[in-house]
């Protein structure tokens, strides 16, 4: 189902997949489980576009371990997050992803949510981070588009930025954003591309036209459970992906309507 | 001062002045203060250009009062804030607004302020709101740009939105929003009124190159009290506007040095 | 009807009033007729007992003028309580509270209420206040009582500690707090001064057995908007209140319910 | 090294012993390190003393055979802990519980800490739980000790409360407690029990005099890392346990001497 689902984003025209994310329910599983979709993201793409798979945890030497071993397996990239209990100073975030970093040769997309997360990136550790040669992308999943500038302007030259599904992807990318990489775009694969193109024609008009069309999707990942709503629009669209991990719940009726609606409204039905 | 101020903006071809707002100190000033301030703005303005003028309480007599005054003293329309020290229920925030839109014939533009304000606008409530007939404008001082596109949604064709300090300016406008109503352009009107021109002309490469130096000046914004930080501002342009009203400090030697390098950068000193 | 109800609850026994507190709508009256609440409390307590009544503001100056006022009009006490719009730095905190003892003659309560004011009270700004000489008191309405005991062990022997409703007053009191000083005593007024008697009599059974039946009513206080339960409950008593200022929602059928039973249960209907 | 501390803890007198708590970093141990430290604490106790072991998980399935496993290792109790990344609703948390209850024949101790969980019990969870037989303690880490007796009347004769290091233990044993289960015990083992022993004889007045020397140390668990405290006190009371995992710090040379300074004042270096 994974691999086919895999094959189906690749052939819709997607630059990359993202296993083991927010949505991809990376705080759910094992070490077994994660390995286990990372092997079938890997093979599903046959190198046709690049593999950046989550690595997510609470201490170093685990986070450095699961790195090592995404890499092993033949992913292009890394999206490392920081899971949190106890809270943690600016030096240990720092050392967190500078572990990872060096622990592969792999380019790394540092990851912060703070909805989800107990750990945030602040700005200097950022400024930080971006020396290291091959930490290369962030994902800011806030709400604080304006934060993403502040980001870009810190970071120029050295880190891109992508949206999370939190911002107006059409924003990020006219402020300088390199593209987006997130949960909604998995059941949107081609008019995300499109309005990649958009921005790349430079044709701003259009692409807020197709952007605000996208937006009702981007409401629904904001007002359902992450999970629960990419589970129940694939459902939707075909794969029969079950329900989040319990005791998460699955998608409401309310929350089917909703994404049927904005899925029916672009196309994606 | 405040008169010469004004004067200095609207010869900077501001398209509106917008007394007592967040920025213009209307929670540290008595109603007899707040009037005051009201009247030299309206006579400075002559008519020039409109003056949407602070309305704020905690309750729906305080504010209907004031909004009934600043009328009579011949404002063109008013900025409509709900303080809070308890919370309110959506029905209370409804009929705070709906009193003060049905006390005055002028055009309202709905406030909130969420790091700031112990109330905030829900967005079925926005919703009802906009269906009041002077209801015309909002301005949202959250992070959540995404947020402003979610209102335009639900408003079109009934309500304009404004981009506040905390926002990007050109993106507000790229989704749609009809200008910006904040702080830092009281320091920077030609280059705040020069992003709109290109905004107006589609010009968003242009546009997002004059945002980008435009950016710093928000950062300090978010970074101090924003009254301090105006007052500073305007010392450093020569208006002797002296230090916000006590207990609140005056800007910090370092604040002080951002705003002037902020200033410096897009020729506003 | 406040002079009637000031002078029952002193015929039932309470060892002070307190005029201006959060239940008492400070935040939604004028100087105006604050001052008249203040007027008609030590009015109608001809001096059997201490009148401490509440200054609030966001300025210094007006807080300053506020003091004044009261202890002209003949208290006995201030409850001083800093509003905030904008952030205030500890420095800034510290100034607004010295600024009010230095300005009267009379001791002063210090006030904080985390989930109502912008503004918080840290523990050095605590400490420094202690040694104001008439700075005596401090009534901390967060929930954790655990910051009471560190409170009394930084300030031990300069300031003494009311329990507010948010507390366990039984518990507030084992641990060395002097009284409690909060919106529900105002319609169980016999009740409270039973509980402070078992208190100095040392029987904490007893006092934890009163406490037990006592508590339900600081749920419906934690439960509903405070100014709309507490004229609620002195409807229900036979007070004309009335209901809090709109946008403020009078007591719904079910929170009128809820301090119904709540009284019922306390022998107070 | 933990084998030697549990049998020095039961030396000194504890009533039991609470493997994978938060200050025991359960949230930075793999399975097979969780059931390595179960496996030390069964075997040091000798069932002298029962252990209750921590279950934390953000899915139902783990949860379930983490609380077999410690079953199947000589456990006598459970402390139930969901973790969350995406949010749980009300029904999503009742039923994580209820099945680790169904899962096992040992009596469960509900844990909720809102500082570092993303999930949380609501009142009404609570008392649906308090109804399956196994359910017979609550453990609740906020800094609220009212909640404390909201929950006490809501389950009294079903459900017991254990003090966290958040509260008051003297003050929770006053209103019904039975006891305290938290980080800092493990350093003042002599100490706690005697607090408990003043409580039972109903010496409220010793008991508030030994509750305020142990204070300072609840003060510090509060300031620092819990895990770098306890390690830190760990050290200087000759148990050579190391720091907390990387990333998080171990306790600053001010940490180190606030916790000699608390352990000092009370014996217990």
């Amino acid at each position: 189902m994974l691999g086919r689902l895999c094959d189906d984003l690749i052939g819709a025209g997607v630059h990359g997949l993202t296993p083991l994310g927010s949505t991809g329910e990376f705080a759910y599983l094992s070490f077994t489980q994660r390995r286990r979709v990372v092997e079938v993201a890997v093979q599903a793409a046959r190198k046709r576009v690049p593999i950046v798979a989550g690595v997510a945890s609470t201490t170093i030497a685990d986070a450095v371990a699961q790195a090592r071993e995404w890499q092993r397996l033949g992913c292009d990239g890394i999206l490392a997050i920081l899971e949190a209990y106890l809270p943690v100073a600016d030096e240990g975030v720092y050392a967190y992803f500078e572990a990872i970093a060096n622990a592969v040769s792999l380019p790394l997309v540092l990851y912060t949510n703070p909805n989800f997360q107990r750990s945030d990136l602040s700005l200097p550790v950022i400024e930080r981070l971006s020396r290291i040669a091959n930490v290369r992308y962030i994902k800011d999943a806030s709400f604080n588009t304006g934060r993403l500038l502040s980001i870009m302007e810190r970071v120029a030259g050295r880190v891109q930025v992508f949206a999370a599904s939190s911002h107006i992807p059409a924003c990020v990318m006219l402020i300088g954003g390199v593209g987006w990489m997130a949960g909604p775009a998995c059941v949107a694969p081609r008019q995300s591309v499109a309005l990649y193109e958009l921005r790349r024609k430079g044709d701003w008009s259009a692409a807020m036209g197709l952007q605000r069309r996208l937006w009702s999707l981007n409401q629904a990942f904001a007002k359902y459970n992450l999970a629960a709503c990419i589970k129940g629009g694939l459902e939707l669209q075909g794969y029969a992906v079950g329900a989040p991990l319990p005791p998460q719940a699955p998608l409401s009726a309310d929350g089917i309507e909703d994404v049927r609606r904005a899925l029916a409204a672009i196309g994606a039905l």
